[in-house]
């Protein structure tokens, strides 16, 4: 019996200095450069509301990541025993989408440049939602 | 010129006892009943080192929601204005990724009990992931 699937269609893409993946940090609050994140023409009416100094959470799809991966030494320790990818952050995963917590800093157009992003050039943004208080306040 | 995309193949589904999208709380922590996340056999390695108390993020595949929707009134609320949805939590969005965070309550083989999710039973599960220091402290 066939598993239903989906497809996802990028709304943009980072444009980052970070193009090697074993240079890139782990998270983005440990040295991420300032990125761009390149929207696509098609849904600027959807960000009509941020602007500078919001905090957002960008989903992208990992698009060098292994989907096969269902265990990982964390943070690519070998001297760390092996963890089920869901309780890591690894981007290798079934479904690679990395969640980034940013913070932006200007907006110029369908253009806006974030601080915190550890994604890597070129990556594709799936979707981009606002922080919560729940997500900060419990 | 085409524009690549990617195919999201859920890891499981949510078994709850919301299944009218009218019915279902905004957000996780407004009153969500139990629910069950019900993973496919083959990622059963990926989550060996779930358990009992930990709190997680649960990504999701709203497949009812519109995908062409691009501004929204916030919460449904026809009172307040449009917003662009990427400043809003609406599961109307390019692409319907929903971002739950929540507390494992029991784990039973593939089987996970979990409080505070607002999705409707046999919603797509597209990765889990754990909740970091930074999604709370800053």
């Amino acid at each position: 019996m066939g598993v239903e699937t989906f497809t996802v269609e990028p709304i943009g893409w980072v444009e980052s200095p970070l193009i090697d993946r074993d240079q890139a940090p782990k998270q983005g609050d440990e040295g991420s450069p300032e990125a761009w994140l390149v929207f696509e023409e098609r849904v600027r009416e959807g960000l009509r509301d941020l602007g500078a100094g919001d905090d957002v959470i960008v989903l992208t799809w990992l698009d060098r990541a292994r989907r096969d991966t269902l265990s990982v030494h964390p943070r690519g320790d070998l001297t760390r025993p092996r963890e089920g990818v869901f309780s890591t952050r690894s981007p290798d995963r079934p479904n690679p989408v990395g969640l980034h917590r940013v913070r932006i800093l200007a907006v110029e157009g369908t253009r806006m440049l974030v601080r915190d992003l550890e994604a890597l050039d070129g990556t594709p943004i799936v979707d981009v939602k606002p922080v919560l208080d729940k997500d900060t306040e419990r």
